[in-house]
């Protein structure tokens, strides 16, 4: 433990317990509420996926203190059972929003937790916004002193430092001052799980989900005085040495307060691998410029080396393999004009027409690109070429998506789950959390009116 | 991963699926059954202690699917909230056993999982006892393999292993084929965690209990066919490279089927530190000589130096710390002549009787003594000395308790909670699971009848 580690965890757990709305910079309100935002919208796609619907399905039908709303589902369950479930339903498509400088899905494990336990209790807006920015805050500064040692040995940080700063957003929401607080995070940190041999597989989803509902308990049972250690993080044997090869403490405390971590936040315009979204949003634009899919001879691509290492997949045969396919991306793309999550299902990576241009995209690496950063370039039948240069792509850290584009996002994921006419009132309430009364009068709204099928 | 990890998980999973009762030898039922009944006894016991109070608290008072008993309370629960409040129970007291070579409490892991899923399932004895024990031989023999490595950088190998045994065991229980159940352990594995800085702190005991519920629920979603990965353990982002700085496979696969690890088992006659056993031992045979406490001025100690390093407390002043002063504990055993979970209350351990008798123990160190070996001496107050040499602790590898020495522990423990009446039929099931025709029978009487307070 070196000498700047010193009362880590109950520092963390001061900035969580003395933090108030008022404290929170404009722009941080601001990012905070799209993070909820996106998240809701994603979660609501995601739903509808295998990996949740098996958790649902082994929920009991019935039973008392169902107070938290299963999102994009008709019933209500406890909010354990809510966060669990929203938390693999959020992160399930691969297209939750990310911590960029550490790769962690904060919001993803942080906002099932925080959300369940507001609607049990009745917040309002404001109150459950402060703390989901506060939970984000600790869990993205834990990472930040972790990362990358804790990564790359295998480590999915999301699942992880997930549980802590969703015991910490609980914790906030409860009031607990900072020596329970403090308990909070060291029962979560003790429960902090997740490997990275899971990605391609449905518990890579569990570990948000996870995380959120550790968090949630280790913050109830903390407030009714389960203790664990106040030095949970920092201690010889505690989460940084336990967890990671090597940790810098003082990156978890640099700036406590003054500075913001979720700032450095980034939104996913495409469900798949971040790398290949430089070559989707090029075909997307050739698109515009009227290039056909059936003129086009061949389809070039040129990348970072990442996008072939990360998502060379050339014959994609499933949904999720798909997202690890730069090729089938930007056919689609171009055919199509669109890439959500409906064009990853098992059928939609197989259709003829996107096969077929698919197998005319080529790709060449070139280590001076960034990985924001691509060439695209579309060669017709008659020898004529149209490219397109994206220089920082959307979504990456000099070109962030506006509110305006994570609307639509919003309203493309919605409409897959939710009748048309509700959308635009529920997009206006899913970005305005802040003004929320009750946050009950959000989550109702993300339930199911009608019966779609076995939910 | 070396050559020798290759299918680590199937082939483990394929032991679990493919070993019938019938295939067990005698010695490993004669053990199975000793860890149940000691575990149960062991659980009663620690029903009554703040952690599991605080967990049990938080339970919901009414709904459905309460088919499992709370060890020691009148209510019953889902198997998933009895699995971890009688998993915490279960290691509370520090007095449940001990795989010896890895200082996993596997039954404390696995025990609680498979009995509550047995309960719902209405398995009868013999089905239970076979997945009991092969949870308890996965668990061991994948903690071979990461010890010592694993443990001496902080992790608490119970909490961590000890999910995947329960995984296991409950996948043998629900009859899953080989790949779901190398699916249920491998759902397990990426929820492994537990750190040792929690010893000390309820969280401690958090960590079977824990390791309970998420083995029990894993096996339970593999079933309804979440996946995770075949080789959870041995890939290199799985359990084995990740949890531990080094590991060796084959340690996991050696003799798998011919040789048990659950023969290395051992019991704990006093709930403390076992290093300071030999002593209290010795002091229990003066006291059996005719000692008289109030004849003492000194009681010497001759032990392993290892009894100073993790004993060596010389004026506990919390249930908790008595357990780690081997001063108090002998004190105790010459005054009391017993010494029990009653002994390590927070009121017990300031007693005056006994306080007086502690400061007049000296413990010197002696590298030549084996741990489970002592000399204990009593001076009295007219000179006379009166010794004793404890050559192999009871509980020792060397020195087991045997079943009647393990059934009186087990009736001091229910004494605690359960009518005196019922405790010799309690005891005869509880070291007979194997000849249960329905785990029910067994399960309801280890709920009280009568309303002990708050429970």
């Amino acid at each position: 433990m070196t000498e700047n580690a010193e009362g880590l965890t109950l520092r963390l757990a001061e900035f969580v317990t003395t933090t108030r709305f008022e404290d929170l910079p404009p722009e941080v309100v601001a990012m905070a509420r799209l993070c909820v935002g996106d998240w809701l919208g994603v979660t609501l796609a995601g739903s509808r996926e295998a990996g949740p619907n098996i958790l649902a399905a082994a929920l009991p039908r019935s039973g008392p203190g169902r107070s938290a709303t299963l999102i994009g589902r008709r019933r209500r369950a406890t909010p354990a059972a809510a966060a669990l479930i929203n938390g693999v339903a959020g992160h399930v498509l691969d297209f939750d929003d990310t911590h960029l400088p550490t790769v962690l899905h904060a919001t993803g494990a942080v906002t099932p937790a925080v959300l369940a336990l507001a609607e049990d209790l009745r917040c309002g807006g404001r109150r459950t916004l402060t703390a989901f920015a506060l939970g984000f805050e600790l869990a993205a500064r834990v990472a930040c002193a972790v990362y990358p040692w804790h990564y790359d040995i295998g480590w999915h940080i999301t699942g992880t430092v997930g549980a802590l700063g969703a015991a910490a957003g609980c914790a906030a929401l409860l009031g607990l001052d900072s020596t329970r607080t403090a308990h909070a995070v060291g029962i979560a940190a003790s429960q902090a799980a997740g490997l990275r041999e899971m990605f391609g597989s449905m518990t890579k989803s569990l570990h948000p989900g996870k995380a959120a509902v550790n968090g949630l308990q280790a913050a109830l049972w903390a407030r009714a005085g389960f203790t664990s250690s106040l030095q949970a993080i920092e201690a010889p044997r505690g989460f940084g040495s336990v967890l990671s090869p090597q940790w810098q403490p003082e990156a978890a405390l640099e700036d406590l307060g003054s500075s913001w971590q979720i700032l450095r936040n980034g939104f996913k315009p495409f469900p798949c691998g971040v790398v290949s979204h430089p070559a989707i949003e090029g075909a997307l634009r050739l698109r515009a410029d009227g290039v056909l899919p059936g003129d086009v001879r061949e389809l070039r691509l040129r990348c970072h080396p990442l996008v072939g290492e990360l998502t060379g997949k050339r014959e994609p045969r499933t949904g999720l393999e798909g997202k690890f396919s730069v090729y089938y991306c930007v056919a689609t793309a171009l055919v199509l004009g669109v890439l959500g999550p409906q064009q990853f299902t098992d059928d939609a990576v197989t259709q003829p027409a996107v096969r077929h241009l698919r197998e005319k995209v080529t790709l060449s690496l070139d280590p001076q690109l960034a990985v924001d950063e691509a060439y695209v370039e579309a060669v017709t039948a008659d020898g004529r070429a149209v490219s397109q240069y994206v220089e920082h792509t959307g979504g990456s850290p000099a070109n962030p998506l506006t509110a305006t584009q994570l609307q639509e996002k919003f309203q493309r994921n919605a409409r897959a789950v939710v009748d048309a006419p509700r959308i635009p009132r529920l997009t206006r309430l899913a970005f305005g959390l802040g003004e929320v009364p009750d946050v009950r009068r959000l989550m109702a709204l993300m339930r199911l009116k009608a019966a779609p099928g076995k939910v």
